[in-house]
């Protein structure tokens, strides 16, 4: 179902550490300046059933290991409900989205990181998520090595937080990748620049987007 | 993987009211007097993570609805860890396996009755499930009609359980699809019969696979 509406869909992604909470206030911010009704998301989350199944994905392993296919079902599960009753709902009714994170999330994480295979995560995607794209997303961009730094000093790790840098370094790459394949809606900023850095960053683009908007794009 | 084990696979399936626990308990105490080892679970559940996912799946709704395909996800993201944690090692370690439910159920209630494509859950089912099957598939049949009117005098319903007849009508006509299909592992017994038939019938089967697991079949 295509959203023809001049509301628009932003997602941040980036591994740990890149400072995506940083980056969603701000994005937060600028729309509020800008006078544009949103609704502020997450993945794995961001409906009541999708946060009990991310409490499920995020808590530390005890005896029972998660597969990686329990993992990217899971995610999947998540976002089938938040695609339904948040994203598609709030770009229907005008307003934009801002969702820390969606479904490059999973070619990252499960495909990159967990070594899904890519067809697997594909077909979940066409059938869940159909083909419901972000117009803009921000890829927040440092070595696995920096961003696990920068994470180290917040509280305990979750589940999959608790991952080694060949993990991370996985999940970048395919990030950057991703950004590659859809330069069209992908924007990378370097994580490693000074906050004012990526915040002018952040500006252009969304100027850009509200542009855009403003244009009936 | 296939496992040459003597060993046996047995699930039980039919909709709510035909009787599945009396004839899991059957087949437990079967299992007890011809001495085989044994391991007892269920679908949605079986392991510590599946049963917690399992909790998502049978609350009933509340402000938010369950769509079909999060629940397909999250039906085979119970699979996932109850085939690799619980099914696989438990045959592998040479015990018999009593599953109350496994992938045929997907196929009836989210296939069937959530009318979800046969092809999607295929999918997911050769994905998740890796070839595995039961040796024995119980399916105890009954219409629907006749199946809720026993739920009915059980406590409260689940969230499947609340669904209406035609729904459970659905569900009992892929299970006789499925037991039409796969013939050298389905055996329909009609679950409208009285108890003492239905254990006869039961004990008929067990002691075909109880004499082929002694030819090491």
């Amino acid at each position: 179902m295509p959203v023809t509406l001049t509301s628009k869909f932003i997602t941040i992604e980036g591994i740990e550490g890149v400072g995506k909470t940083t980056a969603v206030k701000f994005v937060q911010n600028y729309l509020i300046k800008h006078k544009q009704e949103f609704v502020l998301t997450r993945e794995p989350g961001g409906t009541a059933v999708a946060e009990q199944i991310r409490q499920i994905l995020l808590t530390p392993d005890g005896e029972e290991t998660i597969l990686p296919e329990t993992e990217l079902l899971l995610m999947f599960a998540c976002r089938s409900q938040h695609v339904a009753k948040v994203i598609l709902p709030a770009l229907q009714a005008g307003k934009w989205v801002i969702s820390d994170r969606f479904v490059d999330a999973s070619y990252a994480y499960q495909g990159g990181g967990r070594q899904i295979e890519i067809t697997q995560i594909e077909a979940l995607d066409k059938w869940v998520v159909q083909g419901i794209q972000p117009h803009l997303t921000i890829l927040l961009d440092a070595p696995a090595e920096i961003g696990l730094a920068r994470a180290k000093n917040r509280g305990p790790h979750d589940r999959i937080e608790q991952e080694k840098m060949d993990f991370f370094e996985r999940v970048r790459n395919v990030y950057l990748a991703r950004a590659k394949k859809f330069p069209h809606r992908f924007c990378i900023i370097d994580a490693t620049q000074s906050l004012d850095i990526v915040q002018d960053n952040l500006k252009i683009n969304l100027d850009k987007l509200i542009a855009d908007s403003q244009h009936g794009n």
